[in-house]
């Protein structure tokens, strides 16, 4: 069983909404593809290929600063829980999790520390990654730059001096760099702006997903805004491209909620404090229902017409009632049918705390 | 416009939960069906007759200890809100307060103070009626037979050696009474035991209606429980029945909530204090929701699973949240559009006063 106890703030360094526009914007995340060179790629190599990286890998990361005190997991070696629960904290993907029924792959494995981390033989050898509060791609490229310079001066990428670095997928050739925001727009939803507003961002080459990447649902008005591709364009036009837009959703979004605050302020209210009102005092939630309840609260705490809850505290509600993590944090197995009251049992406790803690 | 706030208690004593079982049975109401002799029923009497009936009943009741201080109001003199406010105080019926779209009939008329009132030229000439708190047959029979004996001293009621008290609709001859129970029964309901308990009352003989009497909708698991008929019966061979039953109807309750805390504490404490979480935020609340909510809340505190919430308080929302109750308090038309606000803004207050009073 993992104790992620162990890890610097849990290893989700992000959840305390110190970063620029953390109300808006929950996370900026940055990953880069890289390929060890002279090994065939993740698609086509063999059990030995696999384990050859995974052991390069661990050598190289020993002596970095930014990796170098980091907990290691190998995948093929967890629980289902324990992957889930990895997933959920945004730290492996969930092909790398083995969650679509799949086994997950021989060698797998996964290191983190606080603001960075890397998955080993996913699509790619090695994923590195780095994550920072609110809305902050510079900050978050620095980090994942810096574990980057590290391992290229212990490990030879696949490096192609005309294309770039080499992936296993053609989108990632290049920079092999994906930028994305986790950003909640419940305001562009209520107003029912949002569809306009996405495909626009599909025009200018940007991708929209849900809470956990590709190929999942939107839930709780929580959207990931990434770059599609990567070939012919260097990290500083990418990270320029997508800031210039995250900024003008965000601006949106604002305008979207000052327009629900003048036209339907009543409506407004009502909803937020109903959401809060459940949160407050339910004893059973079920995921879906406390993630689309916290967006109300989340929406009201933005607006101000709720106080005495921070975003410190909205964080830690979206990312501790998920299942894995409410598994594991009472061991007990996934279908554990005390997870609904547990859910309940912990936003309350941490909404009657807010709300002491404010006076 | 009517000022209730002049009568004691505003008119409704019954509302303080002091009487016995009051969290049960919300009250007791016992009328009696009484005409003057010599007059034609009001189902065939003309303008002249009604009013002549009014001027004799005021002339009578102004010399009464039980109704010599009473206000009177002429409904046919009252906006649509005012007998809306009188008929949601059950002072009077649909019919007397022209709800179902006719005019009021002339010259009818309503007396009240405190637990005794009147209607004047309703389906008979006077329809005395007694209510109190809580489940008590004998003090409310003894409250309007005490009318009944100032008012029979004075005025010449039809009555038949044989068939007892005459009246215009056969169902009333004999007694006159009709005594009637407020209970609620979210236990019974929830448990779906309700159609079986109600069919078996059907069979002995009781009336099974919703919150306004004959005709009304039950909401917010809110029954009338009644006796049928009249004819050949003592008052008190009535009431001893309908008491009889009551009793059994309360044991069936309370046995159907024992059986929800055993088998469903879970559920049941997540309903009543969702429900309670709703009405504590809610900023506007329509009149069936609130009915519904304060159901739960209701069964919550009866159960004890909701601590700090008194039957007073209970009792005055589920009054006072009623359309022209509340459109009445603030000024304002039956349809205006601020009612769901002011519903929610009087039950968070009172909510958070109770709150508040229990520390």
């Amino acid at each position: 069983m993992i104790d992620l106890t162990l890890l610097a703030d849990g290893g989700i360094g992000w959840i305390d909404a110190s970063g620029p526009a953390s109300p808006l914007v929950l996370s900026t995340r940055i990953r880069l593809a890289r390929n060890l060179a002279g090994r065939p790629f993740a698609t086509r190599n063999a059990a030995r290929d696999r384990e050859a990286i995974a052991e390069a890998m661990a050598g190289a990361v020993a002596g970095t600063d930014a990796l170098g005190r980091a907990a290691t997991f190998r995948l093929d070696r967890l629980d289902l829980r324990d992957r889930l629960l990895l997933h959920e904290r945004h730290l492996v993907s969930k092909e790398l999790a083995g969650l679509g029924g799949e086994p997950v792959p021989v060698g797998a494995a996964l290191l983190v520390q606080d603001r960075v981390g890397a998955m080993v033989n996913e699509e790619d050898h090695l994923r590195l990654q780095g994550v920072v509060s609110g809305f902050a791609l510079e900050a978050a490229y620095a980090e994942v730059d810096r574990l980057d310079s590290e391992l290229g001066q212990r490990l030879a990428f696949a490096f192609h001096p005309e294309f770039g670095y080499l992936s296993a997928c053609p989108t990632n050739v290049g920079t092999g760099l994906r930028a994305s925001v986790l950003i909640h727009l419940p305001g562009l939803v209520l107003t029912k702006e949002i569809s306009k507003v996405l495909q626009g961002l599909a025009q200018v080459g940007l991708a929209v997903r849900g809470l956990y990447g590709e190929g999942s649902e939107v839930v709780g008005n929580f959207f990931q805004l990434s770059n599609q591709t990567t070939l012919g364009k260097s990290e500083r036009d990418l990270l320029d491209h997508l800031g210039k837009m995250v900024r003008e959703v965000m601006t949106y979004e604002e305008e979207a909620r000052a327009v629900l605050l003048r036209d339907a302020r009543d409506v407004i209210e009502d909803k937020v404090w109903r959401a809060y009102g459940l949160l407050r005092y339910a004893r059973t939630l079920s995921y879906d229902e406390a993630m689309n309840l916290l967006s109300g609260v989340r929406l009201g705490v933005g607006l101000q017409v709720i106080p005495d809850v921070g975003f410190y505290a909205l964080n830690k509600m979206l990312v501790h009632t998920q299942p894995a993590h409410l598994a594991s944090a009472h061991g007990v197995a996934l279908d554990d049918p005390s997870l609904g009251v547990r859910r309940a049992d912990f936003v309350r406790t941490l909404l009657q705390d807010e709300g002491r803690r404010a006076g």
